[in-house]
């Protein structure tokens, strides 16, 4: 399915700015967790340790109707970036793979495109020159593959590709490639009254697709970047509603605390991420009065996983960055950091 | 409170554009409802009739899983416009209400403005001014009342109009002013596993301030025009949501599915309406498949709330236009005309 052949080195870095490297190796700083301990009814792919003791204090402190941090069920939000937070997210993210994989087929209803670039690099499969995109090429990529079409088709066609397209390390569907620890999480926030939301700075429409399928979380409570929609009719005089090349929101950085206000209009009591665009969401999150709950999913184990992330002496990948500035954010505002390595016990859910 | 003395005669067909006033006395159209009836368990302030009928099929065909229309829970919306939906609207939008009250507020923190058009025939009270106000001088009047303010000063302010504000007619809180019957179409659909949505052109913000404890409906479930918000930090380094003077989404006539798009992603199976700004959303509604519900209610009951709408051979009051072209195409499309005369035992909860 992938003209490009095996995924590329490419994402949020290489594409919208060089950030500055800093390269500090920061191990020290990721907490020491005890040994593998016998699986508990709750969390249990989370070995016993400080990321799953603040997820269960959180949860007593919100919901105990003793506590004086008690959280009325209404007000209970908790939100969950994607890409890195709960599946994977390197070495591409899955739709920029899915935008890569669709570019045949555009180019099949419009075969002007197939001596313009970027599609041309794209047919070609050459992975090195692909590699060298910049923002502009990857625009024109996703405003052609994932706009100008009605919602309905779209939807369609993510859907096919989702049901065939394979990772490449586990020769699995992509949708299996959610962090079972996460999955518990969300099924553990959800059985204690909150209401459970992504917020991607992927696309809403493309996450939505699978979203319940994949998490447990309705279409509706999915907020990500999003573009504008076109309300008209088909030949038939039927109502469509089609995809515009207009960005309505951007939602990664201080597009999440926006997008949140846009969509869910509260602000979280909990949130999580893995990098510099979560920082604003969980600054917003945490800020909040009473018991507020703020996590960062450290890429730190290869064998299982990856990982990466300048602040760790890691490599940087360039997607999905974890910086020393996170780091020691997270240090001030009592954010903790989740390493794979030494808080899961097990990292999909057929490990 | 309100410096411009009694409501006005201003809304959005005096603002927007004038409609071509379609003066067809239509009052055949409206459905023959039998005389009052004992109420029943189910919509007690409905009368027996094809509008309490339509409602009823609808839900028992959506929900008995015997049926060839069953719809799974998860897909189970139902999108309610607000304004003459469930409401008053006349003769003035609320929400116009509370711009022009603040607009002393305003002033006093901007003194600048006292002298300038349209603030000074504002604060100088001359209701037939008033009513000439062009759109561009209302969309002055809307920023400077709703943006330029975190998020939170604007649902403080917002909060204490309501609760000190009056209805001049029924000298009472604006949020006692909603319709019994629609309150109990909320909760019908609601115990049926439907998801209430309000759907409305007034402002999201606005609207969130009370959605929940007038209509049950919470926050996250109002979708309305919005303006965006920039993310920053205030003199403490707290981090601050400001609302900002840039309409991103314009939640009226065509906007109205493409915010139910955006928000919700998905296409509600029932929607409900007053005027020519639901067209599209109803028609979105009902172009889907399986069972599915549109109804717009018309405002014929003089003695008990407003009779206006053209094509009822009632007064245009410039406020939530029932046209004849609505009117045949709720026809055309099979929607039902609610006429709160005939239809509704009673209006208000404390009639």
């Amino acid at each position: 399915m992938n003209p490009a052949g095996p995924p590329l080195k490419l994402g949020r870095r290489t594409l919208i700015s060089a950030l500055p490297v800093l390269g500090a190796a920061a191990a020290a700083l990721v907490p020491a967790i005890a040994a593998a301990q016998p699986p508990s009814a709750v969390l249990p792919s989370w070995n016993d340790g400080p990321a799953k003791q603040a997820i269960l204090d959180f949860v007593r402190a919100t919901t105990d109707q003793a506590s004086l941090k008690f959280v009325p069920q209404a007000e209970r939000i908790a939100t969950f970036d994607q890409d890195g937070t709960l599946w994977v997210e390197h070495p591409m993210y899955t739709q920029v793979v899915y935008c890569l994989d669709r570019v045949p087929v555009v180019v099949k209803a419009r075969p002007e495109l197939a001596d313009v670039e970027p599609f041309k690099i794209v047919l070609s499969g050459d992975r090195a020159a692909m590699a060298k995109f910049t923002m502009p090429d990857l625009e024109k990529i996703l405003a052609a593959t994932l706009t100008g079409m009605s919602v309905n088709d779209f939807e369609a066609a993510a859907k096919q590709w989702l049901a065939a397209a394979k990772d490449p390390r586990w020769k699995r569907p992509y949708t299996d490639l959610t962090y079972q620890p996460m999955q518990e999480v969300l099924q553990y926030l959800r059985a204690s009254g909150y209401k459970t939301y992504i917020v991607t700075g992927g696309g809403q429409d493309f996450v939505r697709v699978y979203s319940e399928q994949v998490y447990g979380i309705p279409a509706e409570q999915v907020v990500g970047s999003a573009g504008g929609t076109k309300y008209g009719y088909d030949k038939a005089g039927k109502p469509v509603l089609t995809k515009e090349p207009k960005l309505l929101l951007n939602d990664d950085n201080s597009g999440k605390p926006e997008g949140i206000h846009l969509v869910i209009g509260r602000r979280p009591y909990a949130a999580f991420g893995n990098s510099i665009g979560d920082r604003q969401m969980l600054e917003y999150t945490t800020a909040g009065e009473g018991a507020r709950l703020g996590m960062l999913v450290l890429h730190d184990d290869a064998r299982r996983e990856y990982a990466y992330g300048p602040a760790q002496g890691l490599p940087d990948t360039k997607v999905g960055t974890f910086t020393q500035a996170l780091y020691d954010e997270a240090k001030k505002d009592g954010w903790t950091v989740i390493s794979m390595k030494n808080d899961w016990r097990r990292i999909f859910a057929f490990d």
